[in-house]
């Protein structure tokens, strides 16, 4: 199974939308009236969450689905992504949940996918990870659109794996970076030891003391260049990893100036992407 | 109590990132060093949600806080927001937490603030508010969000307000508005009734018909304006609502084209403040 | 589709009675033995949730089942509500929840539709809300059952509505009516702008201030009356809301003597509905 | 710890009410005024929850509260609560939940305490229980309230004890009574075997089979004093509890016709008590 | 229907185990390729969940199940238990959760039965019930499994029965047993009243003071015999319970010496079952 | 902040066993008589849980604690671990709970601790990872058990980590594996690549492929000695891990095999520790 939002987090969507019923498919006395909607995007884009929206259709009533486009295909303007029919009252029931949540992660995608298209014009194959600076509370929403562009999550959180901030050196003193380094190995064998650096001579002296892999912070396309070519001449060399201000426009340089791995925020402040709804009745 | 986020709330977003402790932390054998994180704008924002920042640091076990900035205030680029002692080990579980919420948080909030201040120029007094096009399960924080701007909730949604869309007309046939409008009214006296119109004759049409509030769609100022002078020769006038697309860059001449209230989705979109965080060990 | 219950809730009502399976059930060894269980009201109703009687029979394991009435359909005296077929573990496991949320709901729904009735007996077309002053945790089973008997909510609570009290009224001082009432049109301009007044003299006064509804506190009806009388003087009329001992006594009196709305929570303690069970061993 | 209901529930009940804040107090400006709120209640009652009143309003934000009543006390009409302050914002968020969740609890308390009185003066230390048909989803708070009025819970629902109905007696065909009484006792030797019978023969009939203890479903007092009679010529009499119709009215008559307990739902339909809340500014 | 764990509680179990969707079949590309898994058991056992183990691997996404076992039945070594097919995405987002929970509650059931089985060889149809010493927070799956093993629960805990121990007793100073089992019993009529003793001389003084059962605590077969003895001496015999280090090593001692229910912790600990999953591909 | 059950786990347990209050000490009339509770652990254990049974007792209750050792600590037969002082209804409320959560996790704690001290007599300075393998639905306190012992967890789930199984290469059919750990490699730079063998060819044939880690599976100590003398003679050796059947008899075996890192599910399924409670009135 590809990875979807279970029914119980679709259903706290619906609840937060429509807690106690549409006033106003009620006030009109057309709950009962039978329909169609079709959801159908005004520009091209990686599509996200079709599924779940069909999904909320059905939780929110409807009696039919007809799904036309799947998470992670490209759409063009213009075309459809979904069908659902029912009453009118399901229908309005699940419309707008099921349209902004397709509007908000479908935009999302769409900018993962981008940036991913840009960095493997600098290097094809290189992966683009998503961080952890997401809304708080979202992660399941959020890695679902990033995956849907084709990205891969970043690190899930402080329990999966390992990475020294500077803010956690602040608290070694002068403890020489290969001490604290073969620390950590011997406690997590299993998960690679990943140090952040703030310039080419921090990279440098990390991945001297052994690390697997160095995540270059806010340096420019040129000084991961730099910093690739110096570590060259080391005899183990750590994985390249460029964070700090990935962006569509600058992931091919950073991709072509030798990184192994993109890691991004941008994604997520993506534009919601522009999704119609139209509803015949029948 | 102004509204804030709940404990519980934020406890899932602790739990989110660090579901079973700190592997870093805990592997550099630093939890129990004591130190200081101090959170500093980079940037002039509108400040969110740095009482639940507090609290999220105080919740990860950290011995003491203090907030300097409050939610809503304008905090110039470098100053403070917040300072937690406590040691190592929690001031890293909650950090990034609590820089993220901040973060994305007082994105919003400041871009709320700039459509509710454009709009004030078009029209001292006016009033924005914001749509329930959210990502869908983050009412709570979107909504304290856009409030910590100066803007309002629009609708919550379907169960608090009536609002009649096409979708909803395209289930009436012939019915002519004066019905349907006094069916709502009669079925829900204490609400008002507002309908959508996508363009001036329909917002003239509806008007007529006895609505208490005409919401109209993506109209330019000048067709605003227009709507406004028609439906001023009418005995019953009713309110003037402006929605879809309305940005900071409109919102002036949205407001003097002579709307009561310009409702918008736009601040949901803001890209997240610049906030950092630095350690110092004590 | 018509508000119903999610299976969530349903669930929830299920392994608070049954948390650990059926000790009695499986003690006499008749788990397994297929029987048929009847509910029947003894006493005419206006029905409610039998929707949800009928998805807690088949969540309880049950494998079919005939619903006989609807939500808000007027069942006589003797009538069938439901059947469920199954074996004698999945009946019992959820026929007493199924048969007590139908007593309970049915209870208030009857309650909601003679309030209803009677007020209408003063004043055709007249709705009835109720308040929010049912059991706390529980506004979706009590909406749910007041709607069933043809009621409509009040506000659902503090995050949706404007309403001032008394209690609000003592934090401003001496602030003229005319003021506040500004302040709040410019705050929520899309809401209406409610006062509850406690006397017609009350009423006058805010009524001259430009509310858009006065709700009138345990006035008698010929004050209600005496208010809406001298209301008709002014040059914009607010809403006659009329709240505070409402019942099925004294709606039609209310509802004559000019109320556009009348607000109660007598619904909410109304007896339940005595509904039988009977299973038949097949 | 006397039984109380926890954070979480209250917090649930506030969120139910107060999704997003205050429309009304922060539209009035008033949400940082300090005032205080007083709990009165304006007829004698049993009170209870008056701890999670003052709870909720600690919760929603108060500074300081004063409990005057404890839950299970008698209070005399005019007598106070409950004193909370803070400023506006926190008395208005928490004080409709607090009020209302005491006056629904201490009107279902005090019924409890007239039955538990009543059968008392039948027959002195009599233990009245309470069924579980009471809202389903609601336990808590329900089971809360009748042990406030002295009251004790019957059975908690069908995990926790045995009880055999008519409705299992269907699928037992011709067995005789002794050889099913023997199958649940070797099923359950810890707890007692209980059954339900309808006429003072089916009562004798269970009796002779060996059960603990016998529920008399709505008979009369007389017949259940024939059938108490009746029991008396038994070598091993099962405990006589008499459930069915037990009110206020009738219990003294069945308590002195010989029940060893006596099992009712009746206090759950009580009407709310009348609890008062002034508001004053500071 | 007998007693399973929800839809919710199984779906919290794949959530804690894959909660963004499963890195290593997707890197791999094999999502989409069908196949089909086999659960078997490599050691004799009786089975537990499988009924779980089906719906896990339908709620991950499985097009089919075909389940060979049921919960309670002995299952040969090498024999199949459940039948699961679909994509490798489904398969393996299931399998290892569903294998880990037929693992662990099979192998408790399995421990449960042997239990039971010893103890009836020592006095046939005596019950064996298990403690509420389990793991906490994992009390519907505990019970699950030892009710699967042909056990049942003793007390679910402090609210549905009377159990008195010696940390009572602290309390009570030295008020002699007669009168605080009068107490309990006015108290308490429906429910037996239970209390721990320590050695044959407290077991006899509580007797004598009318108790329903008496628990005894870490006594010896023969001391329960001794205390089975003395007992018969009086005129009102209460159950005699034995508790505290009844294993399958002793259980038949103990039943021979006379008790009435063996109360047990020994089946919590048991280890886990060996089941093995193999796939095809198809 | 050590990481620690949050209080919404530790109500939830309360819940569980309380749900509505204590029959027998409200029965027995003393729950408000003062006393103090002390938790003493009868053999030498690792602690783990103590801050979180201390936190139980306040949750239910207590007005003073006072914890004597903390989770890792070694603590001797007849040590104290924890006093909690309060009434008699908070003390029963919260002790059983805490106790039980104490007696499982360290038993749990103990057998991990012993494991690791077994395995580093083989290799100081090895690591213990425990496997998922655990109840489901219990991750968080079996891995603060096993943290606790001063184990690791091994992966969390299948969306944090890469782990190839013998049923993932099911759906491989003949494709080298140098190929798919490229392409896994390419599709997760950043972590680890694991393959499990269950022979040594196995593992001589995936570390040639470039793999990252080797998993080798219910191989002897013997086998893996030789499996790490073969790989030594490539050019970039894998990490050796050592899972299936990894006990505390034969940790060192492997470790001085050249194991570097155990991987062990052995720890789960130890004995709960047996800790007394003391309860004295004061």
């Amino acid at each position: 199974m590809p990875y979807q939002l279970p029914d119980e987090r679709l259903l706290a969507m619906l609840r937060e939308d429509v807690p106690y019923g549409d006033l106003t498919t009620r006030g009109l006395a057309i709950v009962e009236r039978r329909g169609e909607a079709v959801f159908r995007t005004r520009t091209t884009i990686t599509a996200c969450c079709v599924e779940e929206a069909e999904r909320l259709m059905l939780l929110a009533g409807c009696t039919g689905t007809r799904r036309v486009a799947a998470t992670g295909a490209q759409v063009e303007a213009g075309g459809d992504l979904l069908v659902a029919e029912g009453d009118a009252g399901a229908l309005h029931h699940g419309m707008k949940v099921a349209q902004t949540l397709m509007e908000v992660t479908s935009g999302i995608a769409s900018r993962a996918r981008r940036i991913l298209a840009a960095a493997r014009k600098g290097r094809p194959n290189i992966a683009v990870a998503c961080t952890r600076k997401h809304l708080p509370g979202a992660k399941d929403v959020m890695l679902r659109a990033i995956m849907a562009g084709g990205c891969i999550p970043h690190r899930l959180g402080l329990s999966d794996s390992v990475l020294v901030f500077a803010q956690h050196r602040a608290f070694l003193g002068r403890m020489p970076p290969h001490l604290w380094v073969e620390q950590l190995r011997n406690a997590q064998p299993e998960r690679k030891i990943t140090v952040e650096a703030e310039s080419v001579d921090e990279a440098m002296w990390f991945a001297a003391a052994g690390i697997d892999a160095v995540q270059l912070d806010k340096l420019s396309p040129e000084q991961v260049a730099e910093a690739v070519r110096a570590m060259a001449t080391l005899p183990r060399r750590p994985l390249v990893i460029v964070a700090g201000g990935v962006t569509e426009d600058n992931a091919a340089d950073y991709a072509s100036a030798g990184a192994a791995l993109l890691v991004t925020s941008a994604a997520y402040g993506a534009p919601p992407a522009d999704i119609s709804v139209t509803i015949t009745a029948r």
